[in-house]
């Protein structure tokens, strides 16, 4: 296969399509929108999930893991949830396969069939609150922190690797809670988390918002987001969490008995990010020689690369370089040291830069009698020879560097790209000429947001959270509004 | 809930589900044969998973992520295969629902009908295959040495929690060699890191063996497997490990060439353990007042009570025990402090018995006064005052020394259950007298294992490693024999 990459400029789709089937992060599968996920792509996703692993339980959260089926009766409880999810359901009816009698090989038993039809998880709300009903007697059972990790099934028409997958892998919170105000609380801590992780691991920066009615979670009284901004000036939507109210509470019927023995119903949020951050990864930093991955969750941090004629060479090397790879993994630091001799130091070079390792190290025999070492950086091409000595501390403070020059360059980009519209023609011109986040009036109708939404494709993103509260006119019809919001095309 | 759990003696298997769903590992969930993973049984098993997970990478293995679903006419390639799935198949036939027009509510819509069934993997040998075709041409792309952690689901009419439920959670390996010897020795490696893993992290002893022909996986030249002892005398198989020849490679068609540039089929081996693990645990070790968990997998392995009355004696212990937490923690010990002052310290003795958790610490201000804790093991119930100083040492070797004696015990056991039987009447005696493994001469034939299965529900388990070779005669048909096998009844 040839690794040569689409440019940006040519066709930023197709860019996007090279860099994850030609980094070999996934690759489109035999069934219908479904991916695999590469084993490299898998370590990042890894080490993704990792990391938000470690911050739901720093926050008081554990896992469990529930059923992959829910009947159709439950997914029909509560009115808006089923609304907006049954267009999109892969069901199952049947659980049993048989020889056909009359010779068509492997077929559905037709005898087998479910009494009540089994919808895969799109997202499992009424399952766990079915759960909950059971686990939740007193407000000594509250709150319930529960986080779930999980492949879900979204029937998409139009699917994309990572961005848009029938099947993707996700985490879900789902938490209950005495309180209105506390379930709101939790709402935007997790939303404070999703933010953290996606700013500091991703080096990725949002904005966090509010969703208007229109663009809520199917069965949410509120929904919270981070937006974030991909090279072409569209946005993606990075995360949601959601205060849910007491209406899967009230679907399922979950009530709690308050320190005063009164019954009421529990209180909800849900939270969650998917696979389709490994997507926003590669659009947001990558360029037209392939993928940059920011150090943190990079799955290997520092490439190592021989230069040698001859076996007496590679030992020399071999030796030097088995010191320091001692050294880095005593850091922490991932390091994978490519003595393959398969393949010459020019291809391995174009094929780490292909993959966005952020630190190559290439080691010959001259460098070692100098006792340097030529180190290249991925995200900004500079390459520096450096003395060996001390080299693991040189290469810890450059991963660092590396990381926050990555977010800089990503909040320059989204800076630049929140721009203020005053009049329908500069919002157009915006959206057609330059892109990002346009900052418009709105009169707060879901009518207006559908007309903006034909007309240009734009929908708004976000109300963003603390906004300036500021007197205007709405982009489109003229009428009084009170804040500007952020409209957007988007993934 | 009563928090009573039925005795051994009384009811073996509703003694099992009461730890079971009173430990809160699993709870039954509205779908059929589905179970809920409780947040202390899934910490549990994230042990157990992260454990296993650092010996697979460790061996050179890459996790990776292929499709929950498989097409019907994939699972049909290799004729073994499906023959063996077909009966235990949930199959995804629609992928939308709809507002019924005659008002029956929310229904499958007949227009969302798929061209082809898409099967819920029961396991991935087929959907792997199909991708490594793409994936390997030369000698040099192999070998492959790839896992996955998934969920799968096998349609079983009769359902326990953990041991035997439709959907369940597992990691399965997909190796791709280029010669046959690397993919038997691939195979047993995987055998060999699976007994190492149940027997010092579980500490559950094993027997490895390999299957009969009647007895392999579905598409396997041979299934090797690790056999495990209920304290019934039933045996549980812990783990598989396949050599499946060239079957899969010539189904889907996967060759290379080799290095004097001749195709070849692929070889390949496959393996897995489950969730089903966590009920191997449960049976194997715990006693008639709860779960008794191992400390290298308990999610704690030390919690600590508090005996006080009022604020002053609280913050006193308060400061001891933060002191010993920090100690412990530094140590990498798993320990909760439950000072939740709505239950009462003999309430909490007794769920953290019923839980399993290996050391449970007393501690109250007259024991502050001597400077010294009370300290109580799970396993052999024995308590102990010991001094505070050196108490995370001590607790340090306390806990090693458990997971010594809970693997001692359960060698014991398992030696002493394996009997030898070189008649009829002294094979059915022991089997229904003593239960256990029994060691007896088998014909080699699939017609004499199946009779001996209808007549006394025992089943050959394995076939051991390295077995003495031995002439014999045939328990049930008196023809000759060369080994004996070890039979048993088994879950």
């Amino acid at each position: 296969m040839s690794k040569e990459i689409t440019s940006r400029e040519t066709d930023y789709s197709q860019w996007y399509n090279d860099l994850v089937v030609k980094g070999e992060l996934a690759d489109h599968s035999a069934v219908r929108g479904c991916m695999v996920i590469r084993p490299y792509g898998f370590a990042l996703w890894e080490n993704m999930r990792d990391a938000l692993d470690k911050m739901f339980k720093d926050t008081g959260h554990v896992n469990a893991y529930f059923p992959l089926f829910i009947p159709k009766s439950f997914l029909s409880k509560e009115a808006a949830h089923v609304e907006g999810f049954a267009k999109e359901c892969a069901v199952v009816t049947h659980y049993r396969l048989k020889n056909d009698p009359d010779g068509g090989g492997v077929i559905v038993d037709p005898e087998a069939k479910l009494e009540e039809e089994l919808i895969i998880r799109p997202t499992s709300e009424t399952i766990i609150w079915n759960t909950y009903k059971d686990w939740v007697q007193s407000y000594r059972d509250l709150p319930l922190l529960i986080n779930q990790w999980a492949n879900v099934v979204r029937w998409e028409m139009r699917t994309r690797l990572f961005l848009r997958t029938a099947e993707f892998l996700w985490q879900e919170g789902h938490t209950a809670h005495a309180t209105r105000d506390e379930a709101i609380e939790e709402t935007e801590k997790m939303l404070g988390v999703y933010a953290t992780f996606v700013e500091d691991f991703m080096a990725l920066p949002v904005i966090k918002g509010i969703k208007t009615p229109g663009e809520r979670f199917a069965g949410a009284e509120e929904t919270y987001c981070i937006e974030s901004l991909m090279q072409d000036g569209k946005a993606l939507q990075a995360g949601t969490s959601h205060f849910l109210g007491q209406n899967f509470a009230k679907a399922f019927d979950v009530k709690f008995s308050n320190k005063e023995n009164q019954l009421e119903y529990v209180w909800a949020t849900s939270w969650g990010v998917s696979t389709r951050l490994v997507g926003a990864l590669v659009m947001a930093h990558s360029d037209d020689q392939g993928l940059i991955l920011p150090p943190k969750i990079a799955p290997f941090q520092v490439v190592i690369v021989p230069i040698y004629k001859g076996d007496e060479q590679k030992t020399m090397i071999d030796e030097k370089v088995n010191a320091i790879i001692g050294e880095l993994k005593a850091m922490g630091i991932r390091v994978k040291y490519d003595d393959n001799d398969n393949a010459r130091p020019g291809w391995k070079f174009a094929e780490y830069e292909m993959k966005g390792v952020p630190v190559r190290l290439a080691i010959g025999t001259r460098d070692l009698e100098k006792n340097v070492v030529e180190v290249a950086r991925r995200d900004t091409k500079e390459k520096r020879v450096v003395p060996l000595e001390g080299i693991a501390q040189y290469l810890e403070i450059l991963l660092a560097d590396i990381q926050a020059g990555m977010f800089n360059k990503a909040k320059d980009y989204l800076d630049e790209h929140i721009t203020p519209a005053n009049s329908w023609d500069e919002f157009e011109k915006l959206l057609d000429e330059k892109g990002g986040f346009i900052a418009a009036h709105w009169d707060g109708t879901a009518e207006t947001e559908e007309a903006i939404k034909e007309k240009t494709k734009a929908t708004i993103r976000c109300i963003p959270l603390n906004n300036k509260q500021e007197e205007g006119k709405c982009i489109l019809t003229g009428k009084p509004s009170k804040e500007r919001v952020l409209f957007a095309r988007a993934y």
